[in-house]
């Protein structure tokens, strides 16, 4: 900046201290902690934060669920690309980085789901966002029915797209069946929702919302990413579980949690795919997904549409941590699903927990604070998975009753 | 779809079809090519598409610039990595998400253009989108100029910045600075450009930009990722070659070009890192890069910081290939930089010859239609590196020279 600035000029050094300053009055700052992962070792980890050298810790907030992400398969696979093909794609899909991985993945993914297609992006914010936004763009007048809940990346896209868009009450289908009602026949619909909600750990009833899909011809957009890998027989998800797979439009998933490796997807008929291959600049103008990527989530799909251990050794973990929580007075809340929150309700004091499990407890658990949920509702999420034990959830539960009392927190009612 | 569908019902399927009818009818409905690289031994690879199992082919439209993808470092700094931390990263950057390579690689980029800090995104997309969209909206008012031919993602994010925008002809600063000169001196301003221009591969005139920005008190957002890796004495990219890096408010990058793996950055003051870091959705609510990823970006980057081989190398082979091009009579396109575009200026002769490139000389080069390029200025793009030797360059010219012949094609003026 020289001389000249005019005297009206903007400052925009002290704008953005500003936006930095809200963040630390609302105590929302959020600070990453520095973590490396033990490969065969999940969920234990080594912390660098403000230690000297690196300090063992347990994980249990990793969306890495089934500790797929560790899995000899897995790794074996990406290995294998590794030193077959190298690092990276090198190229947009249609500009030298399509590879025979990815062919391989979106054929094994439709199938997965039942679909004729599959089409992967780079994640699965990237998959929502493009994909949304690029179904209202194509369906002129276009009116998106959203879930109150409904992620980031979902409310991205359909903002993005610029189309009308009614949100209804969360999980409450005659809300929607009114929002629906309301609007002339003739407009392009797409109801837009997620099958379960990672921060609730509730379940959306998708054979309802079908229903009404049918009624007012709508086109349904289902984000399963907390539930592909961990529900179904095969892991196809919530839609599979339920055996509404083929009610469905489009099913949209990740490669980056329960499957462990990075990316996002989704599987509809195969017109749609090529719509959305051919118009989402999300999908068009971005190098694709890194082969030594796509080589792990193949091994990763594949070997949990045949293996249920598991799945099983995760839902066996959640039942148990929560009877654990229950039993020991802490304000677990009902899910019916694999995610256990404890409700806090401060962001100060949800971080103020988490600092003194990671200092004297070795337990990492992020605390979840605004915009992820709402503002009073901030909590800490955990995530037990085949690879927490018993002795493991004994050590955290009797840890969360002794900060518990430290800080005199209220107990469940 | 039932049987209670009302007469006036959208037929999506009719429209999806449409849509895809569209494309076909002007000869720009995209294929993708079926190949792997070899490791190794690029730009050979394996083509699988209409062959019976894979046939040997060049590839000549890697933005694996300088073939770091089969660097030594890079493979076993990710194969370490795999083998240390595993698969995926499990998380977003807060939540589960963020490692000791993570943050290495934000120290790393940092100090290769000379800024304070640098974060991290999925890809140079999504740090474009995201930052771009974030910075609008933090700075009230905010007005972003645009040159016309940014890349769709820069687009993308002022577009959902919901800001006002000003497009300036294509490196035509006096035009900028018309612009500028007619809006409210107090109104926050972005000057939003690129350093190389992918398909025209020419060069931005950073410090004439800069100047205006200092006489207009605007903030400069330069996208290096046609440049980094490629030009400065590091690598820094075109605002290192030209000493113009600390006069640049936010330089952004890609990791998945010549640093031959995958996820893009910015580097900007501290203060701005941490408002992109705390207020852009598109870094928030996202899985971080996979470790591995990660490791082999900052094998990459360290590697190219010491080594200016692979740029010698990379502006040679350029201008050979140009050299040759020209003197067959080949319409290349005069270019600044490592890319060298052949003007073909119809979606269906570019596909023609690339298609017979393909099957008949086992050349890769895929044909740049719109939306990438403007309709009528299709062509071919070619990315001659390090690793194509003259041998090559010679076969590939004479095969032009033949299908230019065969096809009747106008030879350059």
């Amino acid at each position: 900046m020289d001389q000249e600035v005019p005297a009206r000029a903007v400052d925009y050094s002290r704008v953005f201290t500003q936006a930095i300053d809200r963040l630390h009055a609302e105590g929302r700052y959020r600070v990453f902690i520095d973590i490396l992962r033990n490969k065969g070792m999940f969920p234990n980890a080594r912390c660098f934060a403000g230690h000297n050298g690196p300090k063992p810790i347990t994980v249990w907030c990793s969306n890495d669920y089934l500790a797929m992400g560790q899995h000899p398969k897995v790794i074996a696979a990406m290995e294998g690309a590794l030193h077959d093909v190298g690092a990276g794609s090198g190229g947009t899909r249609n500009i030298g980085g399509n590879t025979h991985y990815h062919i391989d993945l979106e054929s094994e993914l439709a199938d997965l789901h039942g679909k004729q297609g599959a089409l992967l992006f780079t994640s699965g914010y990237v998959s929502n966002e493009a994909t949304l936004a690029t179904l209202a763009k194509v369906l002129p007048g276009c009116i998106i029915y959203s879930d109150e809940l409904n992620h980031a990346s979902m409310i991205a896209g359909i903002r993005n797209s610029g189309c009308e868009k009614r949100v209804w009450r969360h999980n409450d289908v005659a809300h929607l069946e009114e929002l629906l009602a309301a609007d002339d026949p003739s407009v392009p619909k797409v109801i837009a929702f997620e099958s379960v909600y990672s921060m609730d750990g509730d379940v959306a009833p998708i054979h309802a919302i079908c229903d009404l899909a049918d009624k007012y011809n709508a086109l349904t957009y289902l984000d399963e990413v907390h539930a592909v890998g961990m529900y179904g027989a095969r892991g196809g998800g919530i839609s599979e579980r339920d055996e509404a797979a083929q009610r469905l439009t489009i099913i949209e998933g990740t490669l980056g949690k329960a499957f462990g490796v990075m990316g996002g997807y989704i599987a509809a008929d195969q017109t749609i795919i090529d719509v959305i291959r051919s118009y989402a600049p999300g999908f068009i103008f971005t190098t694709s997904l890194s082969p030594v990527l796509v080589a792990g989530a193949l091994a990763s799909v594949r070997h949990l549409k045949g293996s249920s251990e598991e799945r099983e050794g995760q839902q066996a973990a959640a039942a148990k941590l929560k009877t654990l929580f229950a039993d020991a007075g802490l304000p677990v809340m009902d899910t019916a699903t694999h995610i256990v929150p404890l409700m806090v309700g401060d962001p100060v004091r949800a971080k103020r927990i988490s600092d003194i499990l990671l200092a004297e407890y070795g337990v990492y658990v992020q605390p979840i604070n605004y915009p992820t949920v709402p503002r009073g509702t901030e909590r800490l999420r955990f995530t037990p998975g085949p690879a927490h034990d018993e002795a493991m959830m004994h050590e955290l539960t009797q840890a969360l009753v002794e900060i518990w009392e430290r800080l005199e927190l209220r107990a469940a009612a």
